[in-house]
């Protein structure tokens, strides 16, 4: 489907009047998880995944049989400055690598049930260096944007956002930090695995972007300092709530794309949970800042939204508990 | 497959000769890991599991297809005493609720891909109250251990054990109690959800089942103290390791269980992984006893095998991305 927006002024007033879980499916869910043949309380958080799914479903008992995980990829010009482990035609070569199947998302993506679906953008044309200029014009974050509201399936019932772009964890700390405050060195993390001198090159580099692009404004700042696969989750996650579709967070830079929407309207993630916690330093950080309890806690620090597909399994397993099991009054079980 | 005892010396003999994974699989899955298109490290505990499962499999690069839940059923004497929530007939009834898919184990076993076989053992004869003479007699003991060794399928490639058996929190603690030592107040938790009244006399009962059967050896404890499904999940975690198959440990109940074979051989469970912390009070203590990290934190406290199913997923994961990911010289990514 078309993204229903082209300004700025129009997603931000999307976010502001988003739509809201189902009330009456959330009581039904209630009332149908107090019944069921177990301890109240006993499967723990699974009971509260279940409750939350079915108020977005709009059902007390939903099924989860079309899970859709897609892949943005973007390169960042800030990659100019060395903060990576990894060149940047890395990037083009695992979005081959998604193409054809050898990716740990496509292992993982097959492995869970889900559809997966790889949108490079505009690979050839990275980013500006946001050290020197934003990282994006408005016409190009607007497009990214879009791109990620388009690849939504209307017809998935749980989405994964995940990502591929060498130099993405730099960009990903310099939108954490100008949106959420601090200073770069919190938000600066080892990515794909930077030596002591590539983390101080790094942090110094993330330092100069906020000193060079300060700003108020979530969505600014993830123009200037974001990526397009950044910009094309952030897009995807609000047509998901368009759509009434739960999303399960991945790692650090999913979370900071996040935290644009979060910070524009708070209620904006209500539709999603943290699949992980990631071992990307300033994840657990960011998480706190979300409001959100991952998870999973495995020490991925993989992307391409490895973690939050692991995730499914969790929610597959809540719902499946939720909307399968026999109520005691079904099993014939005395209830204590 | 018949179980190859038929004494407990016969038993603890198997234990301290137990079979040893395959160390040429094990060097084969390492180099395998190194070679993938992904940082190194970047699947965290994913590349761990994936080694692991690889090593008792006899292969670099092995697939799961066969997963095996077995959930056994015992009722407790102690029950007597009233240290449960719920009634002692419960046990039979969630029994029937198995037998008719209607519970979470079945929903889990379901979504998992898993064979789920249950084994009601003895119903209708409860344990011996512990607080007045040992739980089973010698014969009764080696046929529940038996039983739990011949419901092993030696086609799995996969095992889960899961119990039902109302008062079996109580046994737990005190066998745990008993083989790993400390007080009764230090294991004692509130199970199915006790009051404060209850846990005060659940402690209690399992300081007199301390007094009582004070022991040195393990398979005596258990024996005294435990129940049928204890036993039972203690021959079936024996049997894995005699065919080579993983285990992922359940909750508090499997780990007091998984317990007594740790003391009896120190290596006697590298062949299992734990799939959750529970909810239940002492089974952090109890796996850090054991030097089991678990997979899974989400607060349950449901036994029947549902926490380490629930983790099948992540083992499924971590195998799935090990075995089909292509190495960097197949998918031509550059690796730093």
């Amino acid at each position: 489907m078309q993204a229903p927006f082209s300004t700025l002024a129009a997603f931000r007033d999307f976010l502001t009047d988003a739509p809201k879980p189902d009330s009456a499916a959330i009581a039904g869910a209630e009332e149908r998880n107090g019944q069921l043949t177990k301890p109240p309380g006993a499967l723990g958080r699974l009971e509260d995944l279940a409750i939350w799914y079915a108020g977005w479903r709009g059902t007390p008992q939903p099924d989860i049989k079309a899970p859709q995980v897609v892949v943005f990829a973007g390169n960042h010009g800030v990659c100019a400055k060395a903060v990576s482990a990894f060149p940047p035609e890395v990037t083009v070569q695992m979005v081959a690598n998604f193409d054809h199947g050898g990716a740990a998302i496509n292992q993982l993506s097959k492995a869970f049930g889900a559809r997966m679906d790889v949108h490079a953008l505009s690979l050839d044309v990275p980013t500006a260096d946001f050290t020197e200029q934003p990282a994006m014009t408005e016409d190009e974050f607007i497009a990214a944007l879009q791109t990620g509201w388009n690849a939504v399936d209307p017809a998935a019932d749980l989405l994964v956002t995940g990502e591929m772009g060498i130099g993405n964890t730099t960009s990903a700390a310099a939108v954490a930090a100008c949106v959420l405050g601090g200073d770069a060195a919190s938000w600066t993390g080892r990515g794909t695995g930077v030596d002591d001198a590539g983390l101080a090159r790094k942090t110094d580099v993330v330092a100069q972007g906020l000193a060079l692009h300060a700003t108020d404004d979530p969505l600014e700042a993830l123009r200037c300092l974001g990526g397009r696969e950044l910009a094309a989750m952030a897009g995807a996650i609000a047509a998901a709530r368009h759509h009434s579709i739960p999303v399960i967070l991945d790692g650090f830079i999913c979370c900071a794309a996040a935290a644009v929407l979060a910070k524009l309207a708070d209620a904006a993630l209500d539709h999603c949970v943290a699949g992980h916690l990631s071992a990307e330093g300033a994840h657990r950080k960011l998480l706190e800042a979300l409001g959100k309890e991952p998870l999973l806690d495995l020490g991925l620090r993989l992307g391409e939204g490895s973690g939050a597909v692991l995730a499914i399994g969790v929610l597959k397993g809540a719902v499946a508990c939720h909307s399968g099991m026999a109520t005691f009054a079904e099993a014939g079980v005395s209830d204590g």
